[in-house]
């Protein structure tokens, strides 16, 4: 294993150069404007696990295509499928981004572009270990797969029949997957529960086009005015989502998981900082990290409706709109709280204009077993790279590939996190810090040394 | 008389060509892009000026620039000035337009363009009747100036400057517009009186940038939430303007005139199917017309923030904003109405975001008296030519312009409405009938004979 460690040291500019390469491909899958550069991103994955010795497939799916690779030649040792994607979020503002989004920069230690974190970075982590094996002993501890899609960042619509139509070749014992945070910077983190997501879009619409202000103005329901107290009515006064029966299927976590969560030191000036808002807000009786972490949410992602460009135009709008996701927990499922949100928004909306209400996809929320051998392996390679113990966290972010795992190949998710707190997946000047990339490369040796020499198997 | 008639018949079609041509040109206002077209705009206008008889001279405002024309040789004879604007809002949608904004389209009699009903077509009736009379009298029967403008649809910003340096030049005994409607197609219009505006720009600011709306979500306030709550705050359950003291000051109208506007006929179902909405809303105890022409409202014009692109992006936005026009009624006054704005919506909004409101310009209403020589003739004019009474009407719309000629002039203004109620000011697929343009300048020519004879000029 010191060999292998020794390669890793040794090819971190080479490995940081692929990386480079692989995030120049603004491979961005939500929208029609970039499906060529999402196969080039696949594409270029497949081209560099078959260099370094893996054997790779780009498989289709009616969407995004997505890549299998393998080096399954370890008998009687256990079978690890790696999950990442090769598709990123759209950049937003432009004009927010210090460089171009997809000219990656490195600077102070860090590599900033759009996919640097979310998930470039940290799924090659992943390739550069076995990289590094077979360079150095032609062999894996343990039988290693990577399955690598191009449609995680909108909801992944064709994994789930992929999977199944694929499912004797991606037969695992455990899925590892890199696509979470550290809960701060250095410190190591496994995150063992996601939460669900919901996508809703609501529009409203009134005249048939815009009509002039003055003229109108006065005498027809105003689309942005209903669709502006529709949105407000889907909280309440104090934060929490008003839709009725929202939170009836909510489980609440033991005192003991609850204690584990607060005892996680949160510096609530700094999380302000970082963030930049003027205020902490939330749920009444929840901490920070449980607001964002085991309890539901609503958020309007998007607003828009009439005239926004520069000047003025004074106009009642055709239309307004909203796009919202909702954040969902153990046990609440996708299609009751879809049916409950329409309800609610039916309710809240006035017969003055109609109402169209569009559903964008859900997925379940996700909590790993925190006994299993894969979760004690990780937290002793962390721990040994790193110098320091594990956080056990949970993500309020979505994994929907983590309830599909465990429906369709029987197997449980490890998440191992790269992504510093303030890397600002999503947003603008997207960034990671290529010391945590590195270290997890050893990270990942150690780990699947010790998850292959404990069966006796590589 | 007769002569100047029958040249304004057999002249249709080279006037019609002459306003394609104008109309060809995308003078629009607001925002930067345009800023050559709108001089074009006025540059072609002093060109048709000049060729027909009238001098002409270009003035610079600092924003975009005027036209002064003018023919005053007519010792004794009362002095008119006809105001008018050259540019135009912005397109909105182009998908929703027929064909290109700005290539005219002559079909089933009308003429359908940007700005061919919103102020270009109207504006072009009083040069054709000028026109007419040089071409056949070689004299006008008044002295006759032209003030035309290229920022209207802006806002007037730098008008009231150039009428207080021009005054001497400007001098009239009475304003003449055609920049209002029909009452309906075909019935000949003049309007009265016209609301007031005040427009603003709402910004509420979260987190420095878009934030992944998962791993924030819940912690921190969302600006579409809180934008969503000033809004719908903005107006009470029954549609009225919640603003404290927004009502104070305006001034009931007298029950001879609620009755004479209440006449009017107005077939709901019709008005409906025309803007397309579902139902009619309104201010409780007032019927639909005085809900657009006496009462004032508040609307808003555009809605903004976050991911609006096609498909998702799971973000907390960093801010969301709404453009929002006011329209007053007399004794409303822009500046105490926009201190009352801003209180409100600052007491709407919680410290948990920032806030910035952005003042945009205010306007005065202004009612015309109805007992003026102008409007006797201008009835006149229009009944023989129409061939039925004239509609006295008030109109919901603004122009800033009728207070400022009062304040700085000491001119009070006679619109005379060309536009039909479907003509789509502002919205896509504007058009005019080119028939009311033919009677239209058929009925200045009656009209500026009958005030030029009535004094002994011409």
């Amino acid at each position: 294993m010191n060999e292998t460690l020794a390669y890793l040291r040794a090819h971190r500019q080479p490995h940081l150069d692929a990386l480079c390469d692989f995030c120049r491909i603004p491979s961005i899958s939500t929208g029609a404007d970039h499906v060529v550069e999402v196969r080039r991103a696949i594409e270029w994955l497949a081209d560099f696990a078959t260099c370094h010795g893996l054997s790779a497939e780009i498989l289709e799916t009616g969407g995004h295509p997505a890549l299998v690779a393998e080096h399954c030649h370890a008998p009687g040792a256990p079978t690890y499928l790696v999950y990442g994607h090769a598709d990123v979020q759209p950049t937003g503002e432009r004009a927010l981004w210090h460089a171009d989004p997809f000219e990656p920069v490195v600077q102070d230690g860090r590599l900033i572009c759009r996919g640097s974190a979310d998930n470039k970075g940290p799924l090659m982590v992943h390739l550069r270990a076995a990289a590094a094996f077979l360079a150095t002993q032609r062999k894996l501890p343990v039988n290693l797969k990577f399955l690598i899609e191009g449609e995680e960042e909108i909801g992944s619509p064709h994994l789930a029949a992929l999977i199944e139509k694929e499912r004797n070749r991606l037969r695992c014992d455990h899925v590892l997957i890199s696509d979470t945070g550290m809960y701060a910077a250095g410190w190591p983190t496994i995150t063992y529960g996601t939460r669900g997501c919901l996508l809703k879009e609501i529009r409203v619409y009134g005249p048939k086009h815009d009509m002039h202000s003055g003229s109108f103005g006065g005498t027809i329901a105003n689309p942005a005015h209903v669709l502006a107290r529709i949105v407000a009515g889907l909280h309440d006064a104090h934060g929490r989502v008003a839709i009725p029966g929202f939170y009836d299927d909510v489980v609440e976590l033991s005192p003991a998981e609850r204690d584990r969560l607060r005892a996680l030191p949160l510096d609530v000036d700094a999380y302000l900082a970082d963030v930049g808002s003027p205020a902490i807000v939330g749920e009444a009786g929840f901490s920070t990290n449980e607001r964002r972490w085991i309890r539901p949410t609503l958020e309007v992602n998007g607003i828009y409706g009439g005239f926004t460009g520069a000047g003025s135009s004074t106009i009642v709008p055709a239309s307004a709109g909203a796009k919202i996701s909702m954040r969902l927990v153990p046990e609440q499922r996708g299609e009751g709280i879809g049916a409950q949100f329409d309800a609610a928004v039916r309710g809240l909306c006035p017969d003055t204009v109609r109402l169209e209400i569009l559903s964008r996809g859900h997925a379940d929320a996700y909590v790993a077993p925190t006994d299993s051998r894969e979760m004690a392996a990780a937290e002793e390679a962390l721990r040994t790279v790193f110098g320091r113990n594990v956080a056990l966290i949970r993500e309020g972010g979505s994994l929907p590939i983590l309830p599909m795992f465990r429906k369709l190949l029987g197997a449980d998710s490890l998440l191992i996190g790269f992504a510093h707190p303030n890397c600002a997946a999503h947003g603008p000047n997207e960034n990671i810090i290529l010391e945590d990339l590195d270290r997890g490369a050893e990270a990942i040796v150690h780990l699947l040394t010790q998850l292959g020499g404990a069966t006796g198997g590589g």
